[in-house]
C-alpha cells in the first residue's frame, strides 16, 4: 500500500490529541495518569480516523465539532478498554503492563467512568447525536452480555458469533461513521453509505483481530497467543475448526469446554486449528466483507478521503498486530 | 414529622420509576435483570425527589421533562453504587446480596456502564444541562480518587473530608437540585437557592450516614457496622474521635492505620468512638447544615412542595438507617 490511510488526517488527528489531553485533565492527578495510560496504549485511532474521513469525504467544513466527536468516540473507546481489561484479567495491553495491574482495580474502574464522562459530555457538542452514541455503547454492553453467557459453548451459532462481534466492534464504527458524516453535512444516502461501509469494516476487523489471535506474531494488541481458546471465547477462525469435521475438531471442542487450560493445551489448540484450512476461510469472509464495504463508497464523491477509507479497508486485511 | 416529605411526589415518582423501567429494557434480560436488582435496592428516591421538588416549587410545568432528567439521575446513581460495591467487595447492599456477589463482578461492571449510557442518553433530553451532569459525575471520579489516596491516613483534615464527601454526595444532589429548577423554569436566583439547599442537605446526609456506620441498628445500607472502620476510611466521628484529645484517639489512630483488622478490633473502636463526644459533635455540624439548608429556600415562594423540601430536610437528620 502506497499511501497511509491516516496521512491526510496528520493535523486533524493532532487536534483530536488536544482534545483528548484537555479533557483527562482532572484535579486528581492519579485519573489523568492513569486515562493518559489507556489513551496512550490505545493505538492507531481508526475510530476518530473513520470518523474524520466520513466527515471530510462528504464536504464537511465544521471541523472543531468533528474534532470535538471524534475525540468523543476515542475517549467511550477506551473506558471499554479499560473495564474489558479489568473483567478479561488481562496482564497487559499492547506490550504495556494494563492500567488495572499497575494501578489496581478500583482506580481502573473509576478512571473508566471518568472516560466515558467526558465522552459523553464531548458528545454532547452535536446533543441530537446522543441517540446514536447511546445505541452503540448499549449495544457494547449488550455484546459483552451476550459473549460471557457464549463462553465455553463449543456450538455458538455464526449468527450469535456475528451478533457479538456486531456489538462489541462493527455497530460502534458504524455509528462513528454515520455521526461524522451527520455534522459534516451529508445527504441521507451518503450518511447510510458511509454507515454501512464501517459496519463492515468493523465486522472484518474484528474477523482479523480474531485470526491474530491464533497466529500473530506476538498474539493480539501485545497480549499472548490463544488468548480466546484460554478464556474460551467466541472467536471465528475457532469456532471453525471446532464445529467442522476436521480431524482434529473434536479434540479442540475439549479443550475449549475446559475451565482450566494448561499452557501446552493451549498451543494444542492452536497447531490443531492451522492444521485447519479454518484460518482460510474466515481470511476470505473478511475480503468479502471488505469487498462490500469498499461497494458503499460508490455514491461518495471522488477525493483523498474517500481513498483514505479506501486505503483504511485494505490496511485492516493487511495489519499484523 | 407529620407529613412524609415525598406526599406530594407520589404520582411524579411513580412515572420516574416507569421511565427507569422503560430505559433499562434490553435484549439481553440479564441486563434488565441486574440493573432492576440494584435499583430496587437503591432505597428512597432521595435524588428524583429533590429533582422534581425543585422542578416543582418554582412552578415547573413540562412534567415529562423533570421526570426524564430525575430518572436519568437515578440511572446514574444506580451506576455508581453498581461500581462502588465491586469496588468496596461490599457482600449486601440494603440488606440484599451485592449484584456483583450475585451475578459476578464481569456482568455488575457492564451492567454499570448500561446504567451510566442510559442515564446520559435521558440526559440527552436537555442537552444544556450536559455539562452540569458530567460534571457531577467527575466530582463523584474525583472524590472517589481522592478517597482512596486518603485510605489509612488517620490524619485527612477536616478540609479534605469536605471535598471527599462534597464530590460523592453533596455536589451531585446540588446538580439535581439546579437540573430540577432550571427545567421547570426558575429564575438564576431560584437555580442558586435550591442549589445551595441541595448543597447542605448533600453534606448533612453524607454525616449523617458516616454516623450510622458507627451507630446504627444493622449498619449503613443494610451492612454491617463499622464499615468506615474496616476499610480505614475518612468519617467525620472517627475522624473526630481520632485527632481529638481523648483517652481512646491514640488506639483508634492504631487501629485506623493497619491493613487487616479483626472484628474484635472494629468492636474496641466503636466503643472508643462512643466514649467521646465525637459523635455529638458530628451531629451538631450535620444539624448546622440542616439549617443552612434551611436559610437556602427562604426566597423560594411557599407551596406545598416547598414544604417538603423542609420535611426532607429533617427527615435526614431523622433518619435511622
Amino acid at each position: 500500500m502506497a499511501v497511509r490511510w491516516d496521512a491526510p488526517l496528520h493535523d486533524d488527528l493532532r487536534l483530536v490529541e488536544e482534545e483528548i489531553a484537555r479533557s483527562v485533565r482532572s484535579q486528581q492527578p492519579l485519573l489523568t495518569e492513569i486515562a493518559m495510560h489507556v489513551i496512550r496504549a490505545g493505538g492507531k485511532r481508526i475510530r476518530p480516523g473513520i470518523a474524520l474521513l466520513a466527515f471530510h469525504s462528504v464536504g464537511g467544513t465544521d471541523l472543531d465539532r468533528a474534532v470535538k466527536l471524534a475525540a468523543a468516540f476515542e475517549l467511550i473507546h477506551s473506558a471499554t478498554l479499560l473495564h474489558d481489561d479489568i473483567n478479561d484479567g488481562s496482564d497487559t495491553r499492547r506490550g504495556e503492563i494494563s492500567a488495572h495491574r499497575k494501578y489496581g482495580v478500583h482506580r481502573a474502574l473509576i478512571t473508566g467512568d471518568f472516560l466515558f464522562v467526558q465522552g459523553f459530555r464531548l458528545g454532547g457538542e452535536a446533543p441530537e447525536i446522543i441517540g446514536i452514541v447511546a445505541d452503540a455503547c448499549v449495544a457494547m454492553a449488550e455484546s459483552e452480555m451476550l459473549q460471557i453467557e457464549e463462553e465455553r459453548d463449543s456450538e455458538t451459532p455464526l449468527e450469535t458469533y456475528m451478533s457479538i462481534i456486531g456489538g462489541k466492534t462493527a455497530r460502534p464504527i458504524e455509528a462513528i461513521a454515520q455521526v461524522g458524516a451527520y455534522v459534516g453535512g451529508g445527504s441521507a444516502e451518503d450518511i447510510a453509505a458511509l454507515g454501512r461501509y464501517a459496519l463492515n469494516i468493523g465486522y472484518a476487523f474484528q474477523i482479523v483481530d480474531d485470526i491474530l489471535d491464533l497466529t500473530g506474531q506476538e498474539g493480539r494488541m501485545g497480549k499472548p497467543l490463544g488468548m480466546d481458546i484460554l478464556e474460551s471465547k467466541a472467536n471465528l477462525s475457532l469456532m471453525i475448526a471446532m464445529q467442522g469435521h476436521y480431524p482434529g475438531s473434536e479434540r479442540i471442542r475439549e479443550i475449549f469446554q475446559k475451565g482450566e487450560k494448561t499452557a501446552a493445551e493451549i498451543d494444542e489448540v492452536l497447531e490443531l486449528v492451522r492444521a485447519t484450512d479454518a484460518l482460510d476461510v474466515a481470511r476470505d469472509h473478511a475480503k468479502r466483507l471488505r469487498d462490500l464495504a469498499l461497494a458503499s463508497l460508490e455514491g461518495i464523491p471522488p477525493s483523498i478521503y474517500r481513498d483514505s477509507l479506501v486505503a483504511l479497508a485494505d490496511s485492516v486485511l493487511e495489519r499484523s498486530s
